[in-house]
């Protein structure tokens, strides 16, 4: 099975492409694109002893001269720091502005690769190969790449876009299983935001909470819509202007859970299940969708084995003061995406700071 | 007087303003924009001395919030330590997407400001407001922002363009006169590689070695001209895929020469000025254009009051070894932008290394 999702946008048209095995024809799919001969390829230990043979096998075979960075892995690493150190691998190795950077990693390793890519003599080639569900599905599209700030996460970052993203489904098997869940929050939020049938897809399943769960066809239907899902909507929209917004549900009070647990307790998918399950019941209490509407959501993402409740050690005005210091604000209002459908959302700025409040009360467990 | 010259790019259309004690108006030029109340005026403390209280006035008058950010003068300040620290200063300061980084300053206050507002937040409103010659005519105005590598000069960056450039023509009566000279290189520059007839205004002036040598007319015309042939290029290359590379005329062996002077011994304008003598000298000696030309060039260099010889103490093989480190190597080979008359020139890589030695020792005082 294979898919290509073509991102079209204006200045920087690539394609998304999907298929299972394609890590060992990586080189294969680059040639096409007539990028230099030198490649960097960036990647974290771990990924790198299960996958990087094989990448760098296939680079070599379709005649690039490979470079390895390594960072760490973990948003720890995710800094200026690790910036820096592969401008000077960059600056030893002598990459030049034809030269490609490759991401072989998850989303952290993804933003800095892509990061740095956009910051090497003001921008060279780039290529993400995700290996995370979360990855494939968002950071991998529509060209955020960024470090966090010691105050914030994302702060410091570009927009700059791949020549390529290129997807093998079955790495996935050796994804830890809170990892896959947290990409499934992201899946989840597509349904919700854009693609009401992938949603129904969803509940259609038996089980959707491991990696083994999900058959070959599934899993690639859930990749395919979710990414044809974020491209659409930065095809449409490509420097958040407005509609991009859409692709923030869930993480308005996402973000703040996960910044005011320190980035550890509660990992970015689970934090995007509860600020889903959260704005969820915001929109009801609203009137913008039937509490039917609510407990489906709701339900999806407890199939998936993805928390509902928000940390009893979280104090809920906490919550509220962090939503401020997000960089979504836009003249001190909060922006909330909000659903009025499965399948469709809409951006706010008008929710009471109370009602906010409230409903973080009413989900702590 | 006063001039608008409008850089047509067709994402990012902006305009460079030219006028005469516009500095105090800073705050009545920005209003139209629509940007967000918050602006970060950047700028050395010695420029802030005698201009800060002038635009601060403006922009508060015009109903602004300003926060100040200085950066110690200097390329040895232009690196990611101080773009970090513009981000504290951000986010200290709660700037927000819709907040505007102001530069107030030369070349490296420019090129800084703009990178640290091309990566904050992904991307927040830039203005430039160059205050020496050098950074009116060429660094503000072409999208091009970064700081250095300990390894080279420029080699991080990302190319991001300004709302708007406000020049102010009459700050230069505090700029120092080596810093004048080294702005009226890249004036010569635009006459030879595009703008015969500012050539022929700038051979017609009987001095032109000091601010007080140049009428109020012909310094408009100087600026006005310049912008506009950098405009002009840059309009049809953005990116330096082809065309933009003619600016780097003068550029290959100046750069190899300040970077060999460790960036202090001679500056830019200077190292430029000497490149410009090797590069009309290759085009001679390649029959490219008459010997009469060059000594034209030559004799304007002169009436500058600029170099025209290289210091014995470099070394004529590490010159030639320095350019295959130069972001503009591709492929291993060195890139050379040679004049074919006043006011045209030619992109080729096809200079024989001999050829480079040779003339570089010629130009030896």
């Amino acid at each position: 099975m294979s898919s290509i999702i073509p991102v079209k946008l204006p200045q920087n048209p690539y394609n998304i492409a999907i298929a299972s095995n394609s890590l060992a024809q990586l080189g294969a799919h680059i040639s096409p694109l007539n990028l230099g001969k030198k490649v960097l390829l960036v990647s974290s230990p771990e990924i790198f002893d299960i996958y990087g043979e094989m990448a760098i096998n296939s680079l070599k075979q379709a005649g690039f001269e490979v470079i390895n960075h390594f960072i760490p892995a973990g948003e720890t690493y995710k800094n200026l720091d690790s910036i820096a150190q592969i401008y000077d691998t960059a600056v030893a190795q002598r990459l030049e502005r034809s030269s490609t950077f490759i991401a072989l990693g998850g989303g952290v390793i993804g933003d800095m690769t892509g990061f740095a890519a956009a910051t090497w003599l003001r921008g060279v080639n780039f290529i993400q190969v995700p290996t995370t569900l979360l990855a494939m599905v968002d950071a991998s599209i529509g060209g955020k790449t960024g470090v966090n700030h010691p105050q914030g996460k994302n702060l410091i970052g570009a927009f700059y876009q791949p020549r390529l993203v290129l997807i093998d489904p079955s790495v996935l098997k050796t994804l830890p299983v809170r990892e896959f869940r947290a990409g499934m929050a992201e899946v989840i939020k597509y349904g919700i935001i854009w693609d009401g049938d992938l949603f129904t897809q969803l509940e259609a399943a038996e089980k959707l909470a491991d990696f083994s769960d999900i058959s070959e066809t599934l899993l690639q239907i859930i990749i395919t819509r979710s990414c044809q899902a974020k491209a659409d909507v930065v095809s449409k929209d490509e420097k958040e202007s407005n509609l991009r917004a859409i692709l923030n549900y869930g993480h308005t009070i996402g973000h703040a859970i996960e910044s005011l647990t320190g980035y550890s307790l509660i990992n970015h998918g689970e934090a995007v299940a509860i600020g889903m399950v959260a704005a969820g019941k915001i929109a009801t209490k609203l009137n913008l969708w039937p509490s039917e509407a609510e407990i489906r959501q709701n339900n999806l993402i407890q199939k998936t084995g993805l928390p509902t409740t928000i940390p009893s050690s979280i104090n809920s005005s906490e919550i509220v003061d962090a939503l401020k210091i997000d960089k979504k604000v836009k003249s001190g209002k909060v922006r909330f995406i909000l659903p009025t459908q499965i399948g469709q959302v809409i951006i706010t700025d008008e929710v009471p700071s109370e009602l906010i409040f409230n409903v973080v009360e009413e989900l702590k467990r």
